[in-house]
């Protein structure tokens, strides 16, 4: 549980006289190895999103600084991550072709506008918005959008052609292209993809063996990407493979990214606001979880709605730097903070390990093949999948089951932004269904208790001419006429009745729909000789029906305790019913 | 309250050997008060719904006797309605000129359309969707809807044109032609609003004291829309008006009307199918709240599901004669209540008596000023006006005043489609919205009895070490992360704390996302010594709970009641706070 004052929220890093010696080694030495691995990743995850390479390298320099500056997270890693890429190429898709320089411009503007809702959302303090997604909608869609990220690398692994935003038409497309596969282009394509594999199980071992400590080996494993980048970089440069058709990187241009403010185009904004409303939405879902994870492990605490500003800043860094949207990653985050990062200066040092990169490093990766880096992100991706997930939501509820499984169905055949948005609807739909129709209780007293609870569950004490009823939802307009249906259906079946008493324990609410009808059903009630009571109303609940001056127009009482209501109303002579 | 059969809720006509003559002259006599009245009133709303004045008789003919079959209300009497023609007039506008034949045909595509859709959401039981209209959505709507028809029939009381489906243009439109004014047409139109106005509130009274019975005077009032129908048109047809550049209806084609299947026209639904729908579930919700008033007077009950079907019915019966959308109509119900009618019979012999009229009376309506139907429409709409809702919405709760505000304010500036939709959203937006923030009480007992109540409200007993927190409001994904910061921050705000008692009285679901929240701080408390229990959880979730396996991995235990709770865990040693 977090005990610690709300000042300790600000980055180190911005604290007078605190930044020391041994704080700056540590956020030095998770800065290298956070540069080391975005160096292919970035790469890949321009490739992801359509975009030439540099792109990706340029999305990791302003963003992680503007994050650096802004965020309450020490440890959060920002940058280009694989879902908002998938994203970005399906928003992009619809209004310009991969490859031309419209496509680039359209995706510095997908920054610029999803960067400027974060931060007005921010503002707003809109952070609650996000709570419209379900932890099923989120993992639902996150492992959906995986299998289409590795659905659309298998073609740069195989070496042919394929497109599509749909699990359907990129199977098509990769079925329909397989006799151009490519032999060598599989062999690194596969071959990236086995020795990644291996290292993420095996390489941290095999070097704490050859005589380094845990740690210090444990980082280096982290370097796997890179060395394979180098390895097939220098295969395919040697051997010439690109002859072979081997699909390389080719020439990215060196230096940093031309700074320049987005044009102001409305057309295209106007085609934009609905995928880059989605992309903010889920970026920011996607990196507060992560920063919520971090902050537990360092008993830290994020703030929601600051993370929005920082994160609206670091996409509109990237707007400003020919970047394209960005979100704090988990991967990236988990090894900054595993590398001992102990504020965002890490950050600051890993956008330096970018940007020498960027000046020097570009002329050694034009002959990297696109599948040692389609291999990177399909071993990436593959921690998304959520298997785990879909049977936790089986086993406990039928609605959170019906919303991950449609989330992940139309995601996969009808494309990232119906999935999202089906998602959403379902859990709300669902959510306003289940109110509809609510649990609704004839209770009576447990033996020697005060307490009152549910006939068909417990032993209890009733009366025939006394009815409890405990409606188990807030009282609105969703759910009224089936409120009224089930108390005259009630009332029917017990004859003799004389009282009629509502425990409100679990009414939230009661709406002006809610109450005409309670103020019906008592006029109705009382042309039956029935009175109507209600008990344990909740204290804002009683203060709207005062104002309304109810209490003093029902023919019953307003009691404060269900035990109060039937020890008053009970008749003296008839014994009472123990079971 | 209503303790008869189901069986019953059968319309008397279809059960054998109980039609007597007593009935047959009760529901004999109703038909023809109903069809006297109906006559203006069909040609008005025809005129409103911007359609040939006989498609207004012809929507009065089919529809009824469908509805007369099928139905659950014995007194509902069914045919064009004004806010359902103000709603057609809307759609239709959109697709095809007013006059044209097309214009025509959509009226008829459109009661197909919404006619199909209620009989199938009758056969799915989806009757239970119209409660996502709130009571405040309803009335503020019809509200604003009153006002829309009466200002877009001033047109024709003045003598000049307007157009416009919202209250500025209404009003722009008028005023830009006010220049034109037809001195005679408003004389006509002005005295047969004032005769009427009149009639309402005296004409009985005075056909009393002529030495009727009060009931007979009654009923012969109801004549008046059709005295002045006949004074007005006789007034016209002697004085040669029509010359005097008054409007009058003019040709109306005599005969039954022409039965026909309208044409299959994709391309037409594509762009009427919203409209459809918007006037499927207005329809409905007025109609079922008609036939609810009605049963409630004379002990009956209404079966929604059922209703819908029969309302389905009756458009499809429109469709099928030359008609437009009809539905369960207030004024003409209520008439043909008071007129004594006993079953649906009332209902075909009305529709006989305006078979009758389609085949005699139209070429006696020749001359009938559009000023004289207009003025039944002004004085009918006068009625929908329900300022007192919003009174009492702004006296009860915010909430519903906002959702009345905006559906009046948006189907007034707007029009009648944004009006229902944007209701819609906000009633639900707005519900969702307080949910994302329950009411959580720090509880404590009340002296002398089990029962806990919130320590601002009450004088309760506490403890130090034990914090009793009380949830109102169902855990679900809406509200997760407030109530973990909630809880976050009253833990902090308790120094010395070892346990944590949520009490579940107000909890009627937990979802997925907030048991894994739950899961998360308890592992969060129990890292700081402090353990978490639940008390009073409901039957149904503790269901869902134990499927989970959720009670044992809980740090803590879960107690039957609250009080339990706290005897158990409550230090012996210290003395309770009691105030």
């Amino acid at each position: 549980m977090n005990r610690v004052s709300h000042a300790e929220n600000v980055p180190l890093m911005l604290m007078h006289g605190k930044y020391e010696r041994e704080t700056l080694l540590k956020d030095l030495l998770a800065g290298a190895v956070v540069a080391i691995m975005l160096i292919p990743q970035s790469l890949a995850y321009a490739l992801l999103a359509g975009l030439p390479a540099e792109m990706g390298l340029y999305a990791s320099i302003v963003p992680l600084v503007a994050y650096a500056l802004i965020g309450s997270s020490r440890t959060l890693s920002v940058g280009p991550v694989a879902v908002i890429s998938l994203m970005t190429a399906a928003a992009l898709g619809d209004v310009a072709s991969q490859g031309t320089a419209d496509y680039a411009t359209a995706a510095t503007a997908l920054a610029l506008l999803s960067g400027a809702m974060m931060v007005i959302m921010g503002c707003l303090r809109f952070g609650f918005l996000t709570n419209f997604l379900s932890h099923s909608v989120v993992s639902g869609f996150i492992t959906a959008a995986g299998v289409l990220i590795a659905l659309s690398q298998l073609r740069h692994i195989l070496g042919i052609d394929a497109a599509g935003g749909t699990a359907p038409a990129l199977l098509a497309s990769l079925a329909g292209n397989l006799s151009a596969l490519n032999a060598t282009t599989l062999v690194i394509g596969a071959g990236s993809v086995l020795w990644l594999v291996w290292s993420r199980v095996r390489l941290a071992a095999l070097i704490e063996k050859l005589g380094t400590s845990k740690s210090l080996a444990a980082i280096a494993a982290k370097a796997a990407p890179l060395m394979v980048v180098i390895a097939t970089a220098a295969a395919s440069g040697l051997f010439g493979l690109e002859s072979k058709g081997v699909a390389i990187v080719g020439e990215i241009p060196s230096g940093l990214p031309a700074f320049s403010v987005p044009l102001f185009n409305l057309d295209l904004w106007a085609s934009l606001w609905v995928p880059a409303l989605l992309i903010s939405v889920i970026g920011f879902v996607e990196s507060v979880s992560v920063g919520k994870t971090l902050a537990a492990q360092s008993q830290d605490r994020i703030n929601p709605n600051r993370e929005l500003i920082a994160l609206g800043a670091a996409n509109l860094g990237a707007a400003v730097s020919s970047g394209f949207p960005v979100t704090g990653g988990i991967a990236r985050s988990m090894v900054n903070h595993d590398a001992g990062a102990a504020t965002q200066m890490a950050s600051i040092f890993a956008a330096l390990g970018i940007t020498l990169a960027t000046l020097f490093l570009t002329p050694a990766l034009y002959y990297l093949p696109k599948a040692t880096l389609a291999a990177t992100i399909v071993v990436a991706v593959s921690t998304l999948l959520n298997i785990r997930a879909v049977k936790r939501a089986w086993l406990y509820s039928r609605t959170d089951f019906i919303a991950i499984t449609l989330t992940i169905l139309v995601t996969l055949l009808l494309g990232v932004e119906l999935g999202v948005l089906s998602g959403i609807v379902a859990s709300v739909g669902l959510h306003l269904y289940k109110t509809s129709k609510p649990h609704v209780a004839v209770v009576g007293a447990v033996p020697g208790t005060e307490h009152y609870r549910s006939v068909n569950r417990h032993q209890v004490v009733t009366y025939p001419s006394l009815l409890s009823l405990r409606v188990d939802e807030s009282l609105y307009f969703v759910n009224t006429s089936f409120l009224e249906t089930c108390i005259e259906q009630a009332v029917a079946d017990s004859p003799g009745l004389e009282h009629v008493i509502l425990q409100c324990t679990a009414v939230n609410e009661i709406d002006l729909s809610a109450l005409e009808v309670l103020e019906q059903l008592d006029l109705r009630l009382t042309a039956s000789g029935i009175q109507l009571h209600l008990s344990e109303v909740k204290g804002p609940v009683m203060d709207a029906l005062q104002r309304y001056g109810f209490p003093e127009q029902l023919s019953g009482e307003v009691f404060l305790t269900h035990h109060q209501a039937v020890s008053r109303l009970k008749p003296d002579l008839i014994e009472p019913y123990i079971p």
